[in-house]
């Protein structure tokens, strides 16, 4: 067992020798994946280093997963394709927590190398498959999975109230929120993000099946394309056909100020950081009926190069303070970009990561799509002080609606041998 | 005007001179997309030949449009996303339904070149924009949009029953179904394929939008990932972790054989298809509890591999008879490939193209998926034939539930200045 492993505690695991570690015992030891007797139901275990096996079966994107500073999937270069899942805890148990995150976190490790979770070919046919298989011959395809843990972990239940960070709430209901509950909160979030959105798919649905009997769904939303750009990527298109993350929070020393947690009063969240998720709605067929010169002031850009209405080119620095002929404003002083703009709002940053979504076709008829909005930061109050400018006056409001919202506190990246959110039981 | 273009009668077309074509006249008319009088409003109009000014902004697949036997997205090699959609027609006009197939038809021959719909940079801001503008950027992406026709456009409404294929019908009822009426029929599909899912939707959403007063959307399905190869292709996996569409019909003897019409009583469907689509719910977390052996037993493969349990090999010919020690078919007469295999079906033969879905998480926690079923063939008794059985004793029905079902007649490719479906019309 490595040193820096927090071992679970025997007497609070009593599941543990009847439920075998992930969803069976013989494929799991084979995998090299644990040590220690939890499989044969002795009790105490440890997460083992990865088996360093690892052989690149194809030339696709892996990221490491250990002994990183920070989570995956949230510097990392934006993945094309997202799976958002939150989850609602059944049990009441913290050592079922404690479980989870540990069963997730070695899932992770496998599932971000390419390779599926246990023996790919089990030996023993008459076991239930640990992998679910959809993802088999795909590769890593740039995978992360973010993990996230709501306010709700460190209410009552867990005994964990003395190590809620102090900056983590439930979101406020902010200007114009119009959420629906059925897309609000969850005591803990995954974010899968690779290239490949089956990929994606599969260990979102992987990590829900492991979780059976200890938490639930709550809400999900699929991301097919990426609407926020990495520093080597071009700027992608919302799905109101404008580009998307052009002042985007990329380089490190924005991350190290505006993102990451230092010297926290909770020392386990310390590189580590918040996530606000919100589901934006977006009216497009409403959108798509508005004349282009509108939709370039709503947004303070224009649509085909995205540039600054003050401007000429994508990157240009938009200049809030330009005046037309007639003396009025050239960027409307209630345009998306204006508001939001860390130069009108002391200087606030925030590192966007969001996707589009498509959801069918709604109640009247119209299409059904939005944008998932995932953001990062180190202080849930600089998203709140956006939003609320934005949420009162921005012309996009006319166009959008803001369904739903959560907040998750995300613990920095595990070491070897332990499992992210270990610092909560330590 | 070409010679082979069926103009629209002015006096049919009341709404043309008020409404221009697409959605703004500007635009268009500067595309050069269209010739005659229509945007102007002085009545008949054909469809211009391509531009011909195709730029390739980017390495991306192109498929050619105008002068193809059949559409795209039948036998081409099926690109990775689909967005499928049904509609039904709220006009009484004929005309009406031959302009939008008409607007169609132009649309998506800009769409297929990776180009916008109009003008990327419209010249006059005023304007709304006639296209979207999310796939700005994107490149054409292998797109191809597939256009059917449904039974009910030859109902009593358009004057069109004696155009009507003597094998378009409802498809029946069949064995098993649990059909849900709002993912059924429809008078109208399109089917939206690329290598870029925001392609594949960008499409989508602007015919869908071209249709507005004609047309009303009736149910879509967006796949997130292929589960049908083409024969360049490696197998891919359905969300039941098996791989899908090994024995697939991909050359050209078979399709000429199986899906491709000839000598049909309505002359103007040959060298057209029949679509069918079946949304296919996967109660996946069940079918996830499943032993692996027995998951193979139900579809007659191993998992991992993908060969028939008489072979070895993915692409190993299913020995139906084989028999083990015992003298029991190695590969059960009710698994998924005894009972769908040609060979026990008198050599019947279709082309599958079908795709992946999920839909977040249904009404008790779980997640929602499936398969999108698409078949193309050249007489849909051949899948009533084979659906009749499958529904009936498949081993898979256990874990699958038919929830959507529609039969579409998908006319051959458009001629230069023409446009899909315009045989109904002369």
């Amino acid at each position: 067992m490595a040193d820096d492993t927090t071992p679970i505690p025997e007497d609070e695991t009593p599941g543990l020798s009847r439920r075998s570690f992930f969803l069976g015992a013989g494929g799991l030891a084979a995998s090299g994946l644990i040590v220690g007797g939890a499989a044969g139901g002795a009790g105490g275990f440890a997460l083992a280093r990865a088996t360093g096996s690892e052989t690149a079966a194809t030339a696709d994107v892996t990221y490491p997963f250990f002994d990183q500073a920070h989570q995956g999937g949230i510097q990392t270069e934006p993945q094309k394709y997202s799976v958002f899942m939150t989850y609602d805890l059944t049990t009441s148990s913290r050592a079922a927590v404690q479980v989870l995150l540990a069963r997730w976190t070695a899932a992770i490790a496998q599932m971000v190398k390419g390779q599926p979770i246990g023996d790919p070919e089990p030996t023993n046919p008459e076991a239930v498959a640990l992998d679910s298989g959809e993802a088999q011959g795909l590769g890593a395809q740039g995978l992360t999975v973010t993990l996230g843990l709501g306010p709700g972990l460190f209410d009552s239940r867990f005994g964990l109230a003395s190590k809620r960070p102090a900056l983590l709430r439930q979101l406020p209901t902010l200007p114009s929120d119009q959420l629906q509950k059925e897309y609000t909160g969850g005591d803990l979030c995954l974010s899968a993000c690779a290239d490949d959105p089956q990929v994606a798919y599969h260990a979102i649905r992987n990590l829900t099946r492991m979780a059976r009997g200890t938490a639930t769904t709550s809400w999900t939303v699929t991301g097919f394309g990426r609407a926020s750009a990495g520093p080597s990527q071009q700027t992608p298109r919302n799905l109101l056909g404008f580009k998307d993350g052009t002042r985007n929070v990329v380089d490190d020393a924005d991350f190290a100020r505006w993102v990451w947690l230092r010297d926290q009063d909770q020392n386990w969240m310390n590189d580590g950081t918040y996530l606000v998720a919100r589901k934006i709605h977006q009216n497009i067929e409403i959108w798509d009926t508005d004349q282009i010169s509108d939709q370039e002031t709503v947004f303070g850009r224009t649509k085909g190069e995205g540039a600054p209405l003050s401007g000429h080119r994508e990157f240009d620095t938009p200049n809030f303070t330009k005046k037309d002929a007639a003396g009025n404003p050239v960027i409307s002083p209630t345009s998306h970009i204006a508001l939001a703009a860390h130069e009108n709002n002391g200087g606030i940053k925030i590192h966007r990561r969001s996707y589009n979504y498509t959801e069918g076709i709604d109640g009247v008829g119209q299409i059904d799509a939005g944008l998932l909005f995932i953001a990062f930061m180190n202080d849930p109050e600089h998203f709140i002080k956006l939003q609320t400018k934005l949420g009162s006056v921005d012309r996009l409001n006319e166009y959008i609606k803001h369904i739903g919202s959560a907040l998750f506190a995300v613990p920095p990246g595990p070491d070897t041998g332990s499992y992210i959110g270990a610092g909560l039981f330590s």
